[in-house]
């Protein structure tokens, strides 16, 4: 049994936060004061942030994109925010890094193993999420493609599974979390939002993610879902936001860790 | 949507708890002075208990059963617990009834159409465990067969699912738990000890699905799991417990309930 | 690895068949001249049969479903059918033992392991299908609870599983044909109607079964599939039944077997 | 209901069978004279062929695949071999065209978007293989990536999706074959190799993909299989091929085929 690291705050990261202030397009993550990460070596994440749209390098091409990075950067730097923009081909790596703060590595990557030896080669910190059918183990294999690099700025994120059950959008394995803080040090993030895909189911499992021993959450948020550029459904209300970290903060105590 | 119950105190079922007392052979619950349910109409669960030992019951035959019974029944009176056996056919549920003041109906019986319906058509409290592939629709149609017969004294229990995943025993569905209470006013009770089945994951398991809003829990325990009969592996120690019921005491105000 | 039984044509057994004598009520399979099967010591099945309505047993209390037994075994008799029907409790087995020449253990029952333990002291055969989230080795051990009471007269059934995909009722486990071919002696049926649950899926299905090593087939056949009482979207039509038959004819010796 | 494409002869790829000509590292597929496939609109496959390792592209970089290449197209010319190739990453592409007669798209991949655009703009046929969880639906919008590029030789694969059971590596779904052949007009290749991963249950699962209608089949085969580089313990012994080509030849006409 390994020591275990000394427990930091709960990272919170919010996607849609920049909708708060008047800037619509694409999917930004708030790392604002609520928390910060640890890692196997290097510290917290870096502390001052440019800005980026997840949303639009689904959408368009890397030009494009980065035409758009321009501006949500500024955007981002002017309200404290932290930059994680999904990375889905090696040759949108470099280009990149100047701007994003963490990358989001999606579930249906998690098994392209040359992106991943990629991102193993960058110091920028990266957040894996579970691939919708992987076991345990293949998202340690997985880690292992991203470590073996050298970077070590690596987050797990359980993020549910496909079953048969089709009542949520998936199946979110809270067991994973635990099982994973026993085999490894790298962070537990929860993403409760894909995880369910139903806005109101999105505070409870929030709660229980926590309660499992979760390292940090990743949730969307919106002013007004239903204008949402996607996945309004499962995006949450400001008002539920509040009351969610409050709830939090309260739990967070229960499990030896705080809120910031 | 539906107008909430008063929210009880959570229950906590644990299983075993009469090796306490040096009584060894058999499982059984304990209410002790820990929360007590509530149900559609009637009340709480009826507050006299006798002794019935759930385990004899899947490996003889009823009539050995009944022997068992008067002893187990006898101790479990004398230290004030509450009675809850598997039932596995029609025929067994007559004699039972006298001594018990909860029947379990196994995840493998969840579709035994028959069995639900002359369930139904008794006075005494159900708790009802998800097919190991049941749907969430499923367990809400099977509930029916025993509501329909007039019997309302029926929980519902999450206690996992299969999954591809192997790691853990099952794939606890936490999520069940809050769509759950949101479709029917039936409590909701998990159990995490055949949800994961490793003992050091049922105290994390058990902080969620409290946090997700389960309305109890049913748990194994045992002061010398290597030598339990059965479910070993997944059994607390009774100083985990102790320590779980502390945490618990501390996560129940945080979703609006107590401990009793 | 045990000598392998001679081969027996294939066993055909149709639902619904007794429509086509214009007797509508009830499911029914036929025998009829197409083929027989083996088992592990007692020969083929027995020649002479009479009728019984398995559907009407799912839909009424026993007295009612005795009442149309007789009824529908005249019928049988009459065109040479054979009888099987699905038993759901043990009450009903003693009652349906005179008419019915095989029992049908239904997917929801296969760990009813008290209703097995019964059909293991009966020397009716039994046709026992897959659990819904079942392995093969809980088949096994299933079957071993039959087995284990002197009943030697068992078939096994593929007949589907639950996995994520829902464009198909279940996924049809083919590959659990040759494995369990391997595994055991008992005769392996694939049920491709309930497998699959769509009408035109079900003759490629029939065959893919034959062509993996599957002993016989059980499907569902309707001369007006749109009246039928239950399952009528995955029921047969006549003349896809007549060009199926011709097809097996065909494709049966490939495998080494024959249809008789 | 589409008109069908006239009915062509199965195509049987088979990966390892340079080694039956003494070269001994690397995979490679053999179309030989056994068939060819159709397309929708352009023809058959390209005749001439040259070599190229699908394993090599796995264990180096392209520099040495590419060394690779040019040893292995000479044998495979010399031995009129058509050459299959893994293509993991968007830089690969551009180099391995002048080799490679048909692109393999592994399952891990099959939603990497970003990869399948890039194909969808070259002419090479490619053969995208279903995730290991992907629906029937999701096959399809994988499918309109390439096609929507004007890539229109594209073949569609099953090769087992993750289930609960554990038996088999995979669990191939037969089911898909059939639907997929309604769906569109794409030829369906079935891979028991990878569904199943154990050698003796090959030839059946094979057998049973064509008579639910598979296009083609892919299957590994290897002289030796305990010394193949990989997938050894799924890999038909050349006796084993050789049986089965023959009770492939039977078994074509019954569903209206033929082997070349």
């Amino acid at each position: 049994m390994r020591k275990p690291l000394p427990r930091l705050p709960l990272l919170l990261l919010l996607q849609g936060i920049l909708n708060l202030f008047g800037i619509p397009d694409g999917q930004h993550l708030l790392r604002g004061r609520l928390g910060q990460v640890g890692d196997r070596g290097r510290g917290d994440l870096p502390d001052r942030r440019t800005g980026f749209g997840a949303h639009q390098l689904r959408r368009h091409d890397l030009t494009r994109a980065s035409v758009g990075t321009a501006e949500s950067c500024e955007a981002a730097d002017e309200h404290g925010l932290l930059v994680v923009t999904e990375v889905m081909e090696i040759a949108q790596i470099e280009g990149m890094i100047p701007y994003v703060d963490l990358f989001q590595l999606g579930a249906r990557n998690m098994q392209n193993f040359n992106l991943l030896r990629e991102l193993g080669n960058t110091r920028t910190p990266v957040l894996m999420k579970r691939g919708i059918a992987a076991t345990i183990e293949e998202v340690l294999l997985s880690a292992e493609y991203i470590l073996s690099g050298g970077n070590y700025d690596l987050m797990l994120c359980e993020r549910g599974i496909r079953t048969y059950e089709t009542y949520t959008r998936n199946t979110m394995d809270i067991s994973a979390i635990p099982v994973l803080k026993k085999l490894t040090h790298l962070p537990i993030i929860a993403d409760p939002s894909h995880g369910v895909g139903i806005r109101d189911l999105v505070p409870p499992m929030a709660l229980a993610s926590v309660a499992a021993g979760a390292d940090g959450l990743i949730m969307e948020m919106h002013p007004n879902p239903d204008k949402a550029m996607s996945d309004g459904a499962q995006s949450l209300y400001p008002e539920q936001l509040t009351k969610l970290v409050a709830q939090l903060r309260q739990l967070a105590p229960v499990v030896g860790r705080t809120v910031a």
